[in-house]
């Protein structure tokens, strides 16, 4: 019944393999912790890989059809971003979601991180569509890069998340999108067997839905980012009516959100952020900075609210800021009191205690307007004792310490700050423990698969289904790659597997940047690097010191470290003019040792193990 | 008055210089935007560094004594860690505490950040011995690599935290260290004209004390790392009747911690966290394994306590948890129960719930015990479903992401896993606000000025004092490097500077790796390295391709770029080929083309920015 599993058992584009010559890496003294670390997460990646590849050797595709319904993780399974799943019934296939991740801080150089759609590509000529569930680049982050590979498939989504996924693309002149917008009360799209409908949730973006895929097989539901907010303070509520209505036609299973899985109650409302923020502000006497996201269009309304409360002008700062204003503006999206608006220009023909900037900056960023302002080197704002800096946002994991580092400095350019440990200033997107039990109390699904988040969350997510009574079995954990299979109503299998390894984009690269290259630059970051160019003379007669150059970048400071370098250069020497017994010149065995007698030597003197390039030259 | 301040205008070990050719970053296209970040820091740290050495021009050293009490700033008033200050009058010069940082995400390949001691080594025939306030790191990690610099005076600390240095200075065999155990409650030592004495305070290491300072113009309380814990576990609680009598004879200045100026209310007690490891304990059926800071000894002696209230073996796992015990236990500072310990061998031998294993792994490091149980490689604990895993602390700021990879994986292979956000069982040994107003309230100082922290938490501290009465100028902001004047109890000036740049530890170097080389990694790791070897006649023959060589590391997977690496070649062999109008060989040229025409090629086609590194050889 599961016979079509792991018929793909092909790498993912950036393979995964294992260093050379080490087999043990943890017993292995010559590697650095960093180097010991990298491999054993290599292992760790290749354990799953053989596992799979050796109990599934590669079939070909003239199987009989799967009557299986397939869910397959693509991405989001095993972090936070890069959010895709694909559903697929007999000839036909869907994408719901195709975000990108930002890269772990050992994934030196990359830009961001895609879902491998190796699988998906396979079966191109069963794709239907992509359908993304709201405009945040985890969900939608990875089409610029994967659409040209996906033959440019149909993209469904609502107006608000069309619109900046086509901004988005107007930095990709090669890459058109068909974008076909979907209003979630009113819209029921076909693609193949599949009948799709919407629902609205709250988000911290507008425009937000979750999805509803009807199949041969039973019911799915996708709920995407959402929370539940009874009073919100510019939408109108998550559709509860709507939501139980659905949940009464039989669920089979739901794909839920884990963000928020371990925080008790319900998510704090957005018009409670409101108050709050008429609070904050009318304690404020000189101007008002606040930073947040650019998207998150109801917190800004809040924000142009409190201001008119209190007869300031309002003004915005930053290219993202600017950006998503235009696009929500043209959308009709903000109520806008007249006269309220003024640029960036006119800041100074105010007094302080009419103003309001609404700036980027929230995550610490010093390109941002805030970041400027706190290095004091923003074009139109520097910040004086009286200035009121709220951040009204919470930091995203990891960037904690460059958003303390900018209150630092904004405090050192005499401004007061107010973050959300000072005050609830922001509240998060994503649904607590109460509406994650919401939405399943609403849905009754047979089955829950936790998506979006690492595994401690998915499993504390899994914990919520179990504790409103489902029984273990019924919450399904599934890794990236993996396929939960239905059939009559019935799980059959999460056995089967796809390719589920990480796709880097680096520049204009997708997929050209692998494992051994990041980890060359993790030797690179961590010790420099050393380049030996020796000239060795044909003739057997003996080169010397004009014949060896040494360079170095990132090992030392080359002027303190002269007496090594001249050492360095004696012991490359001694190295080149060793001919073997039978004298022959033996270049392979010179640049050996020049790589690893040097590399020993430095690493003695030093403890560091810069990465050393021997090259020689025959003249 | 001050006219000794600024004397020292010497740039620090590492001296901070900007790029070249750059005069305004953050204008430059081609610049990555990770130069402009390091490059805005550099131009921050010049700015500061250029005021002063231009306000105030060098002196000679043969100036009348100044009749000020300095306390100067030198470590952690900008940053968590790297604790160091120092106490000044006349001829005499004391350092408390002297410790080192871990590297900012930034700082790449160092692995300790040390206080700059350029002043004090300057007027090292001043300076009369070092007084540690307690073991940890931030306090103690700068006196292996700076005793020797500093003529090895004494150092004066508690028995514990004597013993702790001494272990640590067992891997410096050219250190030696001159230490003087004192005992809080007992010992007053003389030091010049300073006469000081100490007062027992809880933090989350035993023997951890305050120290007073007498001096002819004051007393000076230093309070370090502390909490006030009415009911600790296994230590005296702070001695209070102490600071007050203290209190009672007016304190010029209180230099107090501020790691948790922003936290509200009194830190929770070390004895609530224990009755809570008994409830969490109570419902595990399997084995525990449980980490925390190895030097928390009363935490490990509440979970010795838990387990054998249930009955439980107790064995220890982890170098430092193994070597910290051992120092412990010769202070007799433990209570062991007859019996209950076992070695790692003999885990086997019981029952799963009659096991604790107390380990190291509380951060996620991958090379500690439990982090080597998450990836399945420990050589006696394999994990399996029943096991709970229980970390008793909360993650160092940074370490977020490291300690929840390892809880995904420690759930992969079958644990449970409780941490501190599931349940009260780790207290921070650092004082909340109520605790900060209780030691000022006690201790009455004329002046307040907040150490240990950074920018925003000493600003929250100085807005304690303020809220507790004191007059906004009374709260004394430091800069590291920066002095604070006291004459005849009056705060007379904080116009003086010392050096305050940072000075790295890279494996045996101190200080030989600036930010030059920093830079240099930052480039290496963000996008590799790209060496041409140009073999050039030297008679005007042209040179053909196999006189090109071109070697990459960490810039792209070679194989797949062998189009481009071909185009490359192509385009040195141009360059190499094109001679001057006048035909002359000019290598400098020819060079300087290899770098910036294939920068900019390589940047065009890729989006990536490798270092260019040109070499030519004539031939």
């Amino acid at each position: 019944m599961d016979n079509i599993k792991n018929q793909f058992t092909k790498r993912s584009i950036t393979p995964i393999t294992p260093p050379k010559n080490h087999s043990s890496s943890s017993a292995n003294p010559l590697l650095t912790p960093q180097e010991k670390k990298l491999i054993a997460k290599l292992q760790h990646h290749r354990k799953k890989n053989t596992r799979l590849s050796s109990s599934h050797p590669r079939k070909n595709h003239n199987h009989p059809l799967s009557k299986n319904l397939k869910i397959i993780a693509l991405g989001g399974f095993e972090e936070v971003g890069k959010n895709c799943v694909a559903i697929e019934y007999e000839h036909d296939m869907i994408l719901i979601d195709l975000g990108f991740q930002f890269p772990e801080k050992d994934m030196l150089g990359v830009d961001y991180v895609l879902p491998d759609l190796t699988y998906v590509k396979k079966n191109i000529r069963k794709l239907r569509g992509i359908v993304i569930s709201h405009g945040h680049l985890d969900h939608t982050g990875g089409l610029p890069y994967l659409l040209p590979q996906l033959k440019h498939v149909p993209v469904f989504a609502t107006q608000l998340t069309c619109d900046l996924i086509k901004k988005r693309l107007e930095e990709f002149p090669d890459v058109t999108a068909s974008l076909k917008p979907i209003r979630p009360e009113q819209d029921k799209i076909r693609l193949g067997q599949f009948s799709i409908e919407f629902f609205r949730v709250n988000h911290n973006i507008p425009d937000s839905a979750s999805v509803v895929i009807h199949t041969p097989e039973g019911t799915i539901v996708y709920s995407g980012d959402f929370k539940i907010d009874f009073t919100p303070a510019h939408d109108d509520s998550a559709d509860l009516q709507r939501i139980a209505a659905i949940g009464s036609q039989k669920v089979l299973a739901l794909l839920s959100e884990s963000t928020n899985a371990s925080e008790p109650g319900l998510t704090i409302s957005e018009r409670e952020i409101g108050e709050n923020l008429n609070i904050a502000f009318s304690r404020c006497h000189g101007r008002i900075i606040i930073a947040t996201f650019s998207l998150l269009l109801s917190r800004i309304q809040q924000i142009i609210n409190s201001a008119h409360k209190l007869g300031r002008k309002v003004t915005f700062l930053g290219r993202s800021m600017l950006q998503n204003f235009e696009i929500a503006t043209k959308l009709k999206y903000y109520k806008i009191p007249r006269g309220i608006l003024i640029s960036p220009k006119e800041i100074n023909k105010y007094p302080d205690d009419q103003i309001v900037i609404i700036a980027t900056g929230s995550q610490g960023q010093e390109s941002s307007a805030v970041g400027r302002m706190a290095l004091g080197e923003h074009r139109f704002v520097k910040l004086r004792k009286g200035d009121t800096v709220i951040l009204s946002s919470s930091p995203i994991p990891g960037n904690e310490k460059s958003i303390y580092t900018m209150i630092d400095n904004l405090i050192r350019q005499g401004a007061k700050v107010i973050d959300d440990k000072s005050m609830d200033i922001h509240a998060s997107g994503h649904g607590s423990i109460t509406d994650l039990k919401l939405l399943i109390t609403l849905l009754k699904p047979k089955y829950l698969i936790p998506d979006h988040g690492s595994l401690h969350m998915r499993a504390a997510h899994a914990q919520i289904g179990q504790d409103l009574g489902m029984p273990e079995e019924n919450t399904i954990m599934l890794d990236n790659g993996q396929i939960a299979e239905f059939h009559r109503g019935q799980l059959v299998s999460t056995k089967g597997k796809v390719p589920s390894g990480l796709v880097f984009v680096d520049g204009l690269g997708v997929g050209d940047v692998g494992n051994i290259v990041i980890r060359d630059r993790q030797q690179l970051a961590g010790d420099g690097i050393i380049v030996i160019i020796a000239q060795i003379k044909k003739e057997n007669s003996p080169s010397d010191e004009s014949n060896i150059d040494i360079i170095s970048r990132g090992f030392v400071y080359m002027k303190s470290a002269d007496s090594l370098m001249k050492e360095l250069k004696k012991k490359a020497l001694n190295i080149v003019n060793h001919r073997g017994e039978n004298g022959q010149l033996d270049l392979t065995n010179i640049r050996n040792h020049l790589r690893d007698d040097i590399g020993s030597f430095v690493f003695d003197r030093t403890q560091r193990r810069p990465m050393i390039i021997p090259v020689t030259i025959e003249i």
